[in-house]
């Protein structure tokens, strides 16, 4: 079968490789769309994502929905079942596992990154267990968007903003790239309406005014007063950090509310300087946000299922054949990222 | 009537100031007990504390017990009963006060720092509303620890660890001074049995060993190795940060088990390098915690009236008369302060 192995360094072939056995424990997925993370460009470019790397000559892709092929005994699917596949690869036993936490399982691995071949592959073998069915439904081209939509749930229930008032909470989230349109999608899917977004880019900024949230440019108006603004004065509840900035994090910040949550979703290259005394003084919760566990997976396919997501076709921005991920795909979101939201790879087309 | 004002930088004189009126809306308490605090030593020292300032000539003293003198009617309180002083005076009116999160008050001022005469006097006004009547169980010469312990109360309520198993959890505390001691009150008072305390000084440590807590010197041993061996490696759940040292913080960070809460109660000079995608990765809680709410300053009456903390009056280690608060007090706090906990001052004697 085709696939795409990372070789080193800019360096990914899409090159023939073994048949996956349909026999054994694991089940196998005829992968109909995969779509390309910013973690996999860092893994393209070479550089591990806060301590994950790829194996050596590793099929990527960890964004996978696809069709059973093959089930052992015992699965909650059958062959021929349209799945979407939670990635992660947990050990069950750890002492996080077994708090229900198996986002921080000691040894977590995933699907094309640490530990097993991933979806940019016509196959893939996949735990039964972490197979959900998608019902005729759902629209298989979008169903992949369950996997980011997953890692923004996390972000959400961790803020606690559905826990209050969702009708009078304000959300600001920092950058509308994927991760923040994701943030946007499943803050809108769970009820919460007021939301602000501060990126930079015009072409981000017209493109997620769609979901009905304010976007602003940080670098033409100042965050906190904005904020303040939209609050009577009193600040957001909620940040959500999807930028990964200095100047981001300061706005971020400055624009809470006293009590206020702050939540990382971004990737930070370097530490950054903070004021733990202003963070004390203004009850600041800094809160980071690793992945996603089984709950929130769960969670996604159930909201996606239900029609809970907002134009979900339009967050693809390309579709492209497996043959194309260097030039149409890696490439492209290395050299026009901000014309593109998420491309979805087909290794049938 | 007697009282310590702050004229400026190590300049504290008692004098003679005007007596106060019974009558009007506020009550007078004769002060039975005053305890010096460490904010009082940096307003001695010249520095306001985190943005909060004393007012000029102020008299000093937030941590106040004693006997009412006068009452206005309605009051909830009479004259003659002893009380504890809750010295915050919140507005009641903002958006953080309606929210019953007084301790953000936009405008929050208090005894003896921002905007009325504090309690190392022989008298104070005092707001009927902030008078929490003593029985006469309850010891005086102890009872103002009922502020510091109130802060204490409140860190405690933010990190979470009353809500889990509490005969599980445990909690490192770092720092073996007054507030990480209160830490160990409150925690011991609510059922939290596993404490670790990390603290260079020997004579702390013994200190602080008489309550049952494992304590260590982080300059001895590696005070993660020391976590992971108390938690079958898995990490504590709470740090308190009662050092606010940047080794200390590392430290904490550290020995935190995923998903584990981080809360500062500590001054920070500066700014401080944080790894948010270290955070991130272990999905840390990082919160400061900002004074206490009227419910944590009833929550701590109300556990000191039931007794459940242990040896208050080992606590204070000097009892000083109002004349002497410079040189046996605000001096000997900065000379000696390792063998001092609280000093209380009486302004009778």
């Amino acid at each position: 079968m085709k696939a795409a192995r990372l070789y080193g360094a800019k360096d990914v072939r899409v090159e023939e490789v073994s048949d996956l056995p349909l026999s054994g424990p694991n089940a196998v997925v005829e992968v109909e769309w995969c779509g390309i993370c910013g973690s996999d460009l860092h893994f393209y470019l070479g550089g591990g994502v806060s301590g994950v790397e790829l194996q050596d000559k590793c099929i990527m892709g960890h964004e996978i929905c696809g069709r059973v092929v093959y089930a052992p005994p015992g699965s909650p699917v059958e062959q021929g079942q349209a799945v979407m596949v939670d990635p992660r690869i947990y050990c069950t036993s750890c002492s996080n596992c077994t708090k229900s936490r198996t986002n921080g399982c000691n040894v977590l691995r995933g699907l094309g990154v640490i530990g097993s071949s991933g979806g940019l592959s016509e196959r893939v073998l996949v735990r039964p267990s972490m197979l959900y069915a998608l019902p005729d439904s759902v629209d298989l081209s979008t169903a992949a968007l369950i996997e980011p939509l997953a890692v923004a749930m996390h972000g959400v229930k961790l803020s606690g903003i559905l826990q209050g008032d969702r009708d009078a909470a304000t959300a600001l989230i920092l950058g509308g790239g994927p991760v923040g349109i994701g943030v946007v999608q499943v803050l809108r899917a769970f009820g919460v309406t007021k939301i602000l977004v501060s990126e930079p880019s015009t072409a981000r900024r017209e493109y997620v005014q769609r979901f009905g949230v304010t976007a602003f440019d940080p670098l033409a108006v100042d965050v906190k007063t904005e904020s303040l603004a939209a609050t009577g004065q009193r600040g957001v509840d909620v940040v959500f950090d999807c930028a990964g900035a200095a100047a981001a994090l300061k706005d971020g910040l400055g624009s809470l509310c006293f009590g206020g949550r702050y939540v990382n979703l971004a990737l930070w290259e370097t530490e950054i300087p903070l004021s733990l005394t202003e963070l004390t003084r203004r009850e600041i919760h800094l809160v980071g946000s690793c992945a996603y566990d089984d709950s929130d997976f769960k969670e996604t396919v159930d909201a996606l299922i239900e029609g809970k997501f907002t134009d979900l076709s339009s967050m693809v921005t390309a579709r492209i054949p497996l043959d194309d991920i260097v030039t149409k795909g890696l490439n492209a979101l290395l050299e026009e990222g901000e014309k593109h939201i998420k491309i979805m790879v087909n290794p049938k087309l």
